[in-house]
């Protein structure tokens, strides 16, 4: 099938058809910390939906209610919140997250079942419900109401993360919208990552879920590593066929032309992401072909990304890239060091397991770049993966040692 | 059997019987930086000899060599040095390495296959051989040279790592002496692991080896991550008989008394590399304990103490204990939230899963000291394990990324 697929400029979760959102200051936050701290995503039709949930075994309360509601697969609205996770507070938590369902759904008019809660923010403090229940009340909702959400579910992120991207085929368009958060970004300590995706087309719900599964291992699973999730990660896609297009599901035409949609607008989430790590100074992508299997290729990518002293050699610009290979080395993939060839940028460092005498002022002048690219081929098989993460600076540090305090 | 030991006041690598060392500044190292890089430790008489090397699949040129050596069980000589790893340098580091051995050997008048090599420092740059060559003839041993070697074997650690314990039975007298260096300290990148000890008693090769295992996984191993290790890694034992002991093997009754004093004297030396990690101004002592299993506990343990979130939050004084709970969640071990005790110092922050209301000021009192505990009581079981770390500063940062440059 002919499709044709495109970012739409400023696009956000509530671009697609149907969705509101709103977002108000409820005081969870301190007081100046950015102007927003609680948000409403929904839906003007109830909608098919399917989410993923953190791997920690440790769940907040938003996290256990919301495993539970998403068991119908519908979902209608969100209520999210930063500034407070809402983790580690005993079946008073569980309580004040279903009062915020309770509370959303009567603000909108849903049904409190098709309301799915998220929070985000200091752990083993309880949600000021006061001041939630005074900030529903307050949050104005509208078609491009999704900015402003996207801003309200930031901590330290430095910039909202948003983007859409609408697809034409001969008969059918419909538009896909998402939202995300990070920052935490040196492993195995990922932040809450939370993502919101939207689309006004027809899914069925096995085939939404398989979908949205099949995104994460190639977008943010490629920033986090799996299984190093937060107390609250969530990713949450609702489609409410107001695109009224033929209903996608597996194996038929427009199957993999909104999968490779959906893929290419969680690929630009993720490098937001990465590039907005806390502290950092610049997005670095890191590329692992030639091994034996996709999941090795997986490893290595994302153990190179998480070195904090690969990160902090690309934050000073220094080409260290023993620090490279030792990381690939101790990945627990297959490699055969004579046969490495590893380059930054384009400047071949390392062949068949030699290094080359290279130009240390070109190559630091790549690292200089606001993007850095790394790549390492193996030569023992064919399989290639992708990662994405961050530089690591001393104001990653000095954002972390004062976080509650 | 009655058996003391006690730390020897002062002690080194050369106090046990019959050990000589010494060191040189070679110029290896940039000018300035320390005023060691080169070291010999060698025994009077041949010795008995364990060893254990880096996991990492890239290997660094004098770990091939030393992994070869070893299984003949006999090593009477080490030539060390910092500066240059001399990893992912091909043949000519295999090449490099062996000179280095044959030059000691001839040096000291032993066996040449009687010698390993261990190396610490940048990788990827070949060895300056010149340097090198005309620093074995400088070095002067004595059987006080272990506190010149000590710093010798540093990078970026602030402090040498040297300690010695004697052992005294009703029948004999015999003392273990060490030296390590660590530094590198958020993983998953320990930066080199270097460890050498030395004991006059006489030991059975297999009980050495097995009792080197045993001690590793009680200290180094719970300050590192099994399996992350450098290109360089190596801790090795020689026991050189001098002590004129009946020889200790498996199941006899001073066997025992041998392990407890190389586990006191390993501790010791962890926790002094866990103290002096890059930056680091604390110690932090992680105990888990009530996991149905030993490797859970460890597990748990480590997980917490190399957790960049708990380090930087240690750093600042701050008390954000839900870091605590979320590491120990994503760990991968069995947990249930509602069991958990959680105490810092002598503060208990949450008991059977509930947060308790606590002292601020008493918590951050405590964090405040040098040296910080944490004790997480899981009530499933009854293993227990402890595992060190140190808090994370800005300066950790500030050192990694400027270390070639």
């Amino acid at each position: 099938m002919e499709a044709e697929s495109e970012f739409i400029p400023d696009g956000t979760v509530t671009s697609p058809n149907g969705f509101y959102a709103g977002a108000t200051f409820a005081g969870i936050k301190k007081e100046g910390k950015d102007n927003l701290d609680l948000g409403i995503l929904f839906s003007k039709v109830s909608a098919t939906a399917a989410a993923l949930f953190t791997a920690n075994k440790i769940k907040a309360a938003p996290i256990i209610l919301s495993q539970k509601r998403i068991q119908t697969e519908r979902a209608t609205a969100l209520i999210v919140n930063s500034g407070v996770a809402n983790a580690c507070t005993s079946e008073q938590g569980l309580d004040d997250a279903t009062e915020m369902a309770t509370l959303t759904a009567k603000s909108i008019g849903v049904p409190t079942e098709e309301v799915l809660v998220a929070s985000t923010g200091v752990i083993g403090q309880r949600l000021p419900m006061q001041k939630v229940r005074a900030g529903i009340k307050q949050i104005a909702h509208s078609t491009d109401g999704g900015h402003k959400l996207a801003r309200a579910i930031m901590t330290t992120d430095t910039a909202p993360k948003e983007a859409a991207i609408t697809v034409k085929t001969d008969t059918d368009k419909f538009t896909i919208g998402g939202i995300a958060k990070g920052s935490g970004m040196v492993h195995p300590d990922l932040s809450t990552f939370l993502c919101f995706l939207t689309t006004d087309a027809a899914i069925e719900p096995d085939f939404l879920r398989s979908s949205l599964k099949k995104t994460m291992d190639i977008s943010f699973n490629m920033v986090s590593i799996d299984g190093d999730t937060s107390t609250n990660d969530m990713v949450l896609i609702m489609a409410n066929g107001m695109a009224e297009n033929q209903t996608i599901q597996a194996n038929n035409s427009i199957a993999d032309t909104f999968q490779q949609a959906l893929d290419n607008l969680c690929v630009f989430l993720a490098k937001s992401i990465a590039r907005d790590g806390e502290g950092a100074t610049k997005l670095i992508e890191v590329t692992v072909s030639g091994t034996l299997t996709a999941t090795e290729a997986r490893q290595a990518a994302r153990t190179i990304t998480s070195s904090p002293l690969v990160k902090a050699a690309i934050h000073g610009n220094d080409p260290n890239w023993g620090r490279i290979l030792a990381a690939a080395g101790r990945s627990g993939i297959e490699l055969e060091e004579t046969r490495i060839d590893l380059y930054l940028g384009d400047i071949c460092l390392v062949k068949e397991g030699r290094p080359l005498p290279f130009d240390q002022k070109k190559a630091e002048d790549i690292l200089t770049n606001t993007e850095v690219r790394i790549h390492l081929q193996l030569n023992l098989g064919t399989a290639t993966a992708t990662a994405w993460g961050c530089d690591l600076a001393e104001e990653y540090v000095t954002i972390n040692s004062q976080y509650t305090t």
